[in-house]
């Protein structure tokens, strides 16, 4: 790539990047004045966020008014399957992008009245590397990783680990029979972010849900 | 996203990826001169690539002289794994760019005589969408999806699939315990790009490595 190529698109995302922060901001300012906890989800495609999102609605729908956003390249699938846990969703096409910013949010948002909600999830598109870089307002940001992916996930894609804030291992049910080396997939998130906090989940047989829960309410309360 | 801002993206991205088409089609060229079969990877991270890769290396060497260069974010880790395969690897770090170039390509060649080179293959970053855009010069472009992942990612990432040529179904050893429904990724596949080429394997159980090696030597030979 020539020096001046990527001197301009340098200049360009910077500018993208600047102006989704500004959204960004305008955003979480929204939420924190309405008092609605907005959680994002990233991971690979295939990571199980759907499923952990159905698992964790329908444990929160009896006690909070929740509802969620669903991003994807193509298909409403994600907002089909999660209409089965009863709350309101929305799904976002992004086309050809490959990540959500701000400002699809904020379109998404425009005629839902968050004030009245207790929690909002923003489902990603399915995508370790373009995500990291786009804040959404939320409070909260999960990156998942599947016990099926490997355990040096967090070393080869350090940035989307850098900016979650809780990593959650997904589809531990399956992790005997993949062999998952569950000190060495810690080691990989230790090394990229100290002390992030990490939780053990399988929204299938629902091992670990209510711990994700009750961290969830927790950090909700602060 | 204001009309403007898009207009000026567009217009970079569209120089980019012309820049990299010309620089495709020069690798194109010298590999097609040189006689060495290419073949490219691309997955979601955690597919099964590289232990696909190093099952198709050890399989291989013994009639072919083979190498690989593959791309990560940041490690080694995955050159280091296919090192024991005993064929020559190197390994392309992007740092924040989330997709390989043709010239990423080109410069990892420099030094590298690929014309005493029957195969050469080219593992990508772990990415399902960012890559379908950059032409690397390849003969034979795979694109892996894991049984673990869901039987619809073709729908919903369908721009990678329509610009590869065999789709390879990995860790077919997972298939029964996640309850993988055949019919069900087949049509997938077959809705976005009808009539590709679907392969099942399972690097880890060998079961349709050979079938795979002989699609390759059939595809090599045309």
């Amino acid at each position: 790539m020539s020096g001046h190529k990527t001197t301009r698109l340098v200049e360009v995302r910077t500018k993208i990047l600047k102006e989704n922060d500004v959204a960004a901001r305008a955003l979480r300012q929204r939420f924190e004045d309405e008092g609605v906890f907005v959680v994002s989800l990233v991971s690979s495609p295939g990571a199980g966020k759907t499923m952990f999102l159905e698992q964790t609605l329908l444990r929160l729908r009896e006690r909070y008014r929740v509802a969620a956003l669903v991003g994807d390249l193509a298909t409403e699938n994600d907002a089909q399957r999660l209409a089965r846990a009863g709350v309101p969703i929305r799904q976002i096409c992004t086309g050809t992008v490959c990540h959500l910013e701000a400002d699809m949010v904020r379109t998404a948002l425009r005629d839902v009245d968050t004030a009245k909600l207790d929690f909002l999830f923003i489902e990603n598109v399915g995508n370790l590397v373009c995500p990291a870089s786009y804040d959404l307002g939320e409070a909260l940001r999960l990156v998942l990783f599947s016990v099926t992916e490997g355990e040096d996930k967090p070393l080869k894609y350090p940035t989307i680990f850098n900016t979650a804030d809780i990593c959650v291992l997904t589809k531990m049910d399956l992790a005997d029979v993949v062999e998952f080396d569950h000190a060495s997939a810690l080691n990989s998130v230790q090394a990229v972010r100290p002390g992030m906090q990490v939780l053990d989940v399988s929204a299938k047989s629902g091992v670990g849900m209510d711990a994700w829960i009750e961290t969830l309410c927790g950090r909700a309360a602060r």
